[in-house]
């Protein structure tokens, strides 16, 4: 605490990210990272990037990136946004679309909260904070299931992930072109860091509607956590918006290995899908298992699954597991998911490690 | 242009960073980065960092490159902040330390601007549009150095580039601990990116001055623009303001091979000084080399030098040399400067091609 800081850097809650344990031989599904490694083309890509030229700035509007995703998804170059991780494409976003502007009477966004679910991705609430953002949760269903019809407050933005975090659980995007047609006069911001494993991109509404911003990252489906690249999509003037607070903070956030090795990653399409199906497979397998040990496991579209045993608290199932060097992701808060645990899609190997570990603490019920 | 915008995107005004041109075979010396490639450590580092761990998230930490930094500089690790290049870490002390606290009555930074030089870096006046901070300008002596005895207004924050860019001259450590004894109440940052090639580092000041940050980066002297690592060196509470700001915005902004290069880099001190040292030389020499043609040099402790023609416009000469294949930096604005070039230290090679494209340019004034 110092008396230089700005007032609101006191009340700041950070978000904590889960743990990287510096501890090798765990056995890791805590932090949905992908189980293979990255495409080899994005290997060779850094490899061919390394060098002398590292003396020299990056593009600055990493182009090769850019033109890449754009292809990928069918759209044009500049309705791609690019940033350091899906989560300094979410800040800015905050920043640019979600502050309301306190200083302006009568100002559109005035007094209108922010609107998300109660239980998802808590680095939006974070956000909230570090931007003086106003903002209220809607509640999930009892199934744990986002209801967009909850959504149609008087609002000043709308932000979900799809499929949801921690739940997994997807939402139909007929349920997200109805929320479109709904809710003209603010904007809807669809994360989906976990859609390429089972969900339905809404990048295919994008050119329908105006108010519609689609977050994704490379960070799951193409195993570059490392290297901390994300990206939106979404109609020009919206990308002109997140370009104009990009470049008032920093001109160059992705560095030249990782524009070379994204650019590389998004070209390999065999090498995506090869990880992707083999991922949704072994979702199903270890869904399959838990079910058959009693869990209650959510239907999940993402690269994890989300799960509670009627007979075990969730945190002792986690400190259990951890003790057998098997980690996975608890959250003690808020009470109605106290008893899940988060669970990341690993390799079959670590599947049997995590149900080695798991089976004796569930005969010691 | 959008409706979605928050209100202050509107005003923002976005910096213009250096021109990176995509032709090959021009010579390039306008934007400050090193001839001289990163150290071959850094090289290697980067070579064993790549790889199928890149599907990991890296270190929120950064805690390697927080300690080489730290055992450079004689600090503990408490005491650094990393960030994506010194621009990231900027924005984050901006937003952190200098924004006033418009919602709070009787703050004690309400109404006090932020000081910075009128020629300067021109990312200062951004971040401030970017989080809305006031600030005054305060003019550089007639011989374009500063002085900090016209510092001594009622503020809300000081910062200032040593050496100050675009102009290159540096401030001596008994000026700037002065204001660090007269201005008690404010935080006095000093950006220290071009410190390396013969300024003297304020990081000497920190244990004593709890109201001084030190910002420096590894584009420039350590050769690694290409991959955006910047930090900040104070006590440990504004460490912590940092580490609040940067872990509501992006748990992860320096990338794991980044965290890599940037460690190896700060290890190889031999690499540091022989590339230091000479381009030290070469700035002299060309120094040298612009006076016998007639220029006006202001003293330099920088990788640049900054330079006008009694008899040139410098608009003119950065057009005709742009002509020839070499680019240089001008800026037009403000007034005062509108004739200096600021002019990269490169390669011996480099500034005989300078010369020879500048001689015609001179002789057919």
């Amino acid at each position: 605490m110092s008396r230089f800081w700005s007032d609101f850097v006191h009340q700041l809650v950070p978000y904590v990210p889960g743990e990287q344990p510096k501890l090798a031989r765990l056995v890791k599904l805590n932090t949905n990272e992908n189980p293979f490694g990255p495409s080899p083309k994005a290997l060779a890509a850094i490899a061919a990037a390394s060098g002398d030229l590292l003396r020299l700035y990056p593009d600055p509007d990493a182009t090769t990136l850019k033109q890449a995703i754009a292809a990928y998804h069918g759209v044009a170059r500049d309705q791609v946004f690019v940033g350091n991780g899906s989560d300094e494409v979410l800040a800015h976003l905050f920043h640019g679309f979600f502050r309301q502007d306190s200083s302006r009477q009568g100002s559109s966004r005035q007094g209108k909260p922010l609107l998300f679910p109660d239980i998802t991705y808590s680095f939006y609430k974070v956000y909230c904070g570090l931007y003086q953002i106003e903002y209220r949760t809607v509640p999930l269903r009892d199934d744990f299931s986002i209801n967009l019809a909850d959504y149609s407050l008087n609002n000043g933005g709308i932000i979900f992930p799809n499929p949801n975090a921690p739940t997994g659980r997807p939402l139909p995007l007929t349920d997200i072109e109805a929320l479109l047609q709904r809710n003209t006069d603010s904007l809807v911001v669809v994360d989906e860091a976990y859609v390429d494993f089972g969900g339905e991109t809404a990048i295919a509404l994008v050119d329908r509607y105006p108010n519609l911003l689609v977050t994704q990252t490379l960070s799951k489906s193409r195993s570059l956590a490392g290297l901390r690249i994300g990206f939106a999509v979404g109609q020009k003037p919206l990308i002109d918006g997140l370009e104009r607070i990009k470049n008032s903070f920093n001109s160059y956030p992705l560095d030249r290995l990782a524009i070379a090795a994204g650019t590389a990653a998004f070209e390999d399409r065999e090498w995506f899908e090869q990880c992707r199906d083999a991922i949704v497979a072994s979702r199903e397998a270890l869904a399959a298992a838990l079910v058959a040990r009693g869990f209650e496991v959510l239907p999940s579209a993402a690269n994890f699954l989300f799960a509670r045993h009627p007979q075990h608290r969730g945190a002792q199932l986690a400190a259990g597991l951890r003790a057998e060097g098997v980690i996975v992701r608890h959250f003690p808060q808020p009470e109605r998911i106290a008893d899940f645990l988060r669970i990341t899609i690993g390799t079959e190997a670590q599947h049997d490690a995590l149900l080695s570990a798991l089976d004796p603490l569930l005969a010691n019920g």
